[in-house]
């Protein structure tokens, strides 16, 4: 049976990469051997990193423009520590939007001074903070574009002159913004890019070097930019798929072409979730992510029934994570209209059913 | 053709294995989902990942000995700053033997005074330094079991009532040690345990907590451990590759059995770089690695002939590192004797020939 893949991380790829990713894992384009036992210092895997590195700028249209693109371990959790060794002098801002924010601030802390310049955590994350003032003596301000447990998304990114960073996991890739406002943009690779283990971290170059304590190589982004990405092996498969899932974006148009689907799944979704009175959505309407639709039943009995249907018909990951409850619906790229359609079917049939 | 895969890192991985990842990639389990576009917290995964710590620690000789295994992101560079920030309090010890125990001594020194034990960097690390005093008051002595580069390769593990920390990247299962000595084994899985992007770190659960600063929650062992590896996101592909590389092994009959063959590869191997003259070894024969073998032409007007030779046969992966020049075999466990036999041959070809 064909499977509808709501799952908000590690996600669904589009098929046709799966394919060409485990065909790489048995044979690279007809060498003899797979990619994963290949050298990292091989022209062949020295052109799939060039590759992932460049498509990355274009797509954000960032090439030539100052930036590097670099494809790092760790997972974005490691980058809360990273922005805080290479941008933290004496104090930052942050704005806290929900779990991952809150999580960067506590390791920023280690470094230096972090300022909440605003919070909706009073609120169990469930809007976007507008009115706030952000101080002008900043080593920089932090923002999540987009929140995936809560299913907000900032629609408005702040303006400021200080360095911006922009923790950009789960919504990169998925919908048109000037990239060149921020000075750093990360993202682990498993929603939008690729699979789990790798990480692209997107840095304005001349940003760099204004901190004055030692940083450890793995952790210097100057480092990494100096040696193209190569510092030491990277996550090949991680790479690999990531160019291939580019790659694929590309071909489609871009973001300026995936974005106009995005909008057409949240649209479906949300619009059931609004007429339905069996649901509720969790986050305020105009913060609504287009990326994680987070909603509850208006009443609890019909959960069984709800569940029984929805996965009957093939969909999965639609459980709500625990901070919030309910369901998360996450349609990133490579999620069809037509899954969501499936699911916006079962939505309404339950209420005919009830 | 078939290709002989002698690539000292990323390298050869056992076929089955591939073909078992890459069949992964397109589905897992017959679960109608690929094991990259699955939640890392599902049933699923977390039996995957909890079968690649228990294989780790039941090969190694140490379930239930107090120790924990872990699958982290990073590669053994990562490890070289991880070691600082959770051991080194005041003043730490290195061997240094190649280049990667150059680059942990670098990072370590950010953290804390490090002393050079002893070194074998004035003879282009070409021998394993053994005649040396190691003080009593370091908080703990770290060696590099295997010198990738150089080809040579601890065969006696320093006595020391000092906790003791390897850097086992490129020699960890390929031979019986008592692992209990040593208080803290890593590696990244490159070479004899999976594909880049993921390191296994195996660390006596009471060595820890015995720094006083604050370690960033993924610099720190302990967060690890609590989160039974799973703190973040893991590197989904290389840890599932990983576990069945593992498996294969104990299928195999574990590490006493991969130590015969890789014996007999090594005796092969240098049986013929010392009896054909126009071969020299470069590492001092006692410290020999039996993972990778350096070795130069003894006249280099030979070089196209061999060259064109190896390549004929389908050998990969022979230039030596730009620090030692000549060539390097790379042996690790999933390499067959018979294609040691086939470098043999073409070695021997070239004796009769020249």
């Amino acid at each position: 049976m064909k499977k509808h893949n709501f799952s908000a991380g590690p996600c669904i790829l589009p098929q046709e990469v799966m394919q060409k990713a485990a065909s790489a894992v048995i044979e690279l384009d007809d060498i003899g051997l797979s990619l994963i036992e290949i050298s990292h210092r091989s022209k062949e895997f020295v052109d799939i990193m060039e590759q992932a590195r460049s498509l990355a700028l274009e797509l954000l249209g960032l090439k030539d423009k100052g930036y590097q693109a670099l494809f790092l371990h760790g997972g974005a959790s490691m980058e809360f520590l990273m922005v805080a060794y290479n941008f933290l002098e004496k104090k930052a801002g942050y704005l806290n939007t929900g779990t991952w924010s809150d999580k960067a601030i506590k390791e920023a802390r280690l470094f230096g001074e972090v300022v909440e310049v605003a919070s909706s955590k009073d609120k169990n994350y469930n809007f976007i903070p507008k009115d706030y003032k952000i101080p002008g003596d900043l080593d920089y301000l932090h923002i999540t574009s987009n929140n995936t447990i809560y299913g907000t998304q900032f629609k408005e990114i702040p303006k400021t002159d200080l360095p911006l960073i922009c923790d950009m996991s789960s919504d990169i890739f998925s919908r048109q913004l000037d990239f060149s406002q921020f000075d750093l943009i990360y993202a682990g690779a498993q929603k939008n890019m690729g699979p789990a283990g790798v990480t692209l971290v997107v840095v304005k170059e001349d940003a760099l070097g204004k901190v004055s304590r030692k940083i450890p190589s793995m952790m210097d982004y100057k480092v990494h930019i100096d040696k193209d990405s190569m510092f030491n092996t990277p996550p090949v498969f991680p790479v690999y798929t990531s160019m291939l899932t580019l790659q694929w974006l590309k071909d489609l148009g871009g973001i300026a072409a995936i974005k106009e689907v995005n909008e057409k799944k949240a649209q479906l979704l949300y619009s059931e979730i609004d007429l339905n009175p069996l649901f509720k959505g969790f986050a305020a309407k105009e913060d609504r992510s287009n990326m994680n639709a987070t909603f509850t039943l208006a009443d609890e009995k019909l959960k069984d029934t709800f569940d029984a249907m929805w996965k009957e018909a093939g969909i999965n990951g639609l459980n709500g994570h625990r901070s919030v409850g309910g369901y998360r619906a996450s349609m990133y790229n490579a999620l069809s209209l037509e899954s969501v359609g499936v699911l916006v079917d079962i939505m309404s049939d339950l209420e005919r059913k009830a």
